[in-house]
């Protein structure tokens, strides 16, 4: 057990996230001017600069966690937090890369409470901003000329592979009977732990930090990552619209073989298997589309009463508890642990 | 007027481009390899290693000029061919993604003479690999972890950019009435110049040609790019389909403004001027996807009539002249110098 830091609870996280938020603001505009019409306009409209008229706007730009861990991450190796800014935009841009591709690969209609990019620009539109964003990502980083920016732009190039791998079994996953809870982990590992751990490395690797300092820095990210996509698995099944942004029974819809889904198939008894007879009947009927709002609210108590929603629950916390020890392995300045270990309860607390 | 080099004659282009692809299909197939699966499968259906059905298929893998350049250019800055690999390896790695991309977006149905990807596996895949053999690229490139390779990368990831920026003009021009000839050079040398000067200057960069030394090499490769393209321009619609595996009139199905078009309706006079009166009807028609051979066929020839296809034709043998002459500024190997020249020949008198 590692001793409570009284240091965590007078870390103010909406402080953090906006100081993530605005340093790399700048950085990030500046690098989406640079593509070509229509793209730059397209790539506004996905970051929330512009509504889907062209006209500016103040949308919803994400919670900007990963910003804020870059920058953390440049202090970690007793960098100033500037060191990180382009490791910060750089993540985001391969982040917001892989959403507007998953966006449309998944048929989402909204995020952050707006129509998606394919919806209102097109799937060709879509497709060619995803890959000019990973390509500025790595533009971005590569023109600052050092090694150090070398070895960060591997980094990320790494996260950026096991991101897709995740996507490819996330798609394929939907399209079989059953999922084991341990491949469930491996994809969610790869589709969101990587790159946040690849934000909790790359300030240091620009910052000078050896490799060793860099993995362990990633050990931390990569927990925190599936602590994250747990709290997004239980979200996306009991979150509320109004937060998240999404439909209601969001991933039910989308026959998404997520965590609750996953563990509560594998936990057995009654509410299980109902709901595996359930399943598989519904990948294989032709109403699924019409379904009403009850029928996915039947789903979701059936994963609930199977302990599916439990055990993610504690899944979310297991992985926060890794993530944290994780921390102790690198030597910092003890205030950017403390804000290192508040951002991690955040993850686990959020409600978007 | 450069003097008539006796040694280009000799010069076996078949070899030439053999050898690249000999040399690089070792190092292509272990990076696509490493995809998780069934990306693995979907890039090996793509470069023509499997059939449909996953059996061994010794499928049409493209002319594999980009590689064969590549070897060249390491050997133009005094290296080996093998140093070239790498750079080879990664230039066809982006040439593919940007394939497997822009033909979901075009909804071209068949590429070398076989159904394309999106069509036989779906949108996603053709999505998620294209993503992958990117991130590939880089990966490959910056493992070798030297100050050349993050040169090298930062090179690739500008031709990138590019390219992208030229298939989002691509893509616009088709929905605009007009487009200036100026316009359309400038999208080809984005599209297609930028990424065959990277072939150019690859090789040579990891090598540890300076900068100056790659410039000029990027320089031969984007006029021979321009070249290139234009003799796409024409196969496009003149090409004989059972060379180029694509349909007839390919280009003017997809409403393509290619040089020919552009040309032509540049040229001003009756048939320049009863092509543009068609091809705005064309863009308000109903029937276009039902037109017949005969329609196709009477627009090729006001193209042809309008001068559209002798402009392209020359323009061809402009950028060609303008490619050899900048490889004077380059001190390199005679025999390298008698290649490369054999090879820009050999780009504009090709069928497919």
């Amino acid at each position: 057990m590692t001793p409570a830091n009284p240091a965590v609870d007078t870390v103010d996280i909406a402080a953090l996230l906006e100081r993530g938020r605005a340093m790399s603001a700048p950085v990030l505009r500046a690098a989406v001017d640079r593509l070509a019409p229509p793209m730059d306009s397209v790539a506004a409209y996905h970051f929330g600069w512009i509504d889907a008229q062209g006209r500016p706007a103040d949308g919803d730009g994400g919670k900007a966690v990963r910003p804020a861990l870059a920058l953390l991450s440049a202090e970690a190796a007793g960098a100033t937090p500037e060191v990180g800014v382009p490791g910060a935009v750089a993540v985001e841009l391969v982040h917001n890369f892989s959403l507007l591709h998953d966006d449309l690969m998944d048929g989402d209609e909204q995020r952050r409470h707006r129509d998606t990019v394919w919806k209102v620009h097109g799937p060709a539109q879509a497709i060619l901003v995803g890959d000019a964003l990973f390509a500025l990502a790595n533009e971005l980083l590569l023109e600052i000329g050092t090694v150090e920016a070398g070895r960060a732009t591997r980094r990320l190039t790494t996260a950026t592979r096991k991101l897709i791998d995740g996507q490819a079994q996330d798609i394929s996953f939907e399209h079989r009977e059953r999922v084991t809870v341990e491949e469930c982990l491996e994809m969610e590992g790869n589709k969101t732990g990587a790159l946040l751990a690849c934000a909790v490395s790359i300030g240091a690797v620009l910052g000078g930090a050896d490799d060793k300092t860099a993995d362990t820095l990633e050990a931390y990210g990569y927990h925190l990552g599936l602590a994250f996509q747990a709290v997004d698995d239980l979200l996306g099944i009991w979150g509320d619209p109004d937060s998240t942004g999404k439909q209601t029974w969001s991933d039910l819809r989308q026959r998404k073989k997520s965590l609750p889904v996953v563990a509560a198939l594998a936990a057995g008894g009654p509410a299980s298997e109902k709901l595996g007879e359930l399943l598989k009947a519904d990948a294989e009927s032709h109403d699924f589309d019409t379904f009403s709002e009850e029928e996915f609210a039947m789903r979701a108590a059936l994963i609930e009463e199977a302990g599916g929603r439990e055990w993610t629950t504690q899944e979310a916390r297991r992985q926060h508890a890794v993530a944290i020890e994780a921390l102790h392995g690198v030597d910092m300045p003890e205030q950017v642990r403390a804000q290192l270990t508040a951002l991690a309860d955040f993850v686990v607390v959020r409600k978007r």
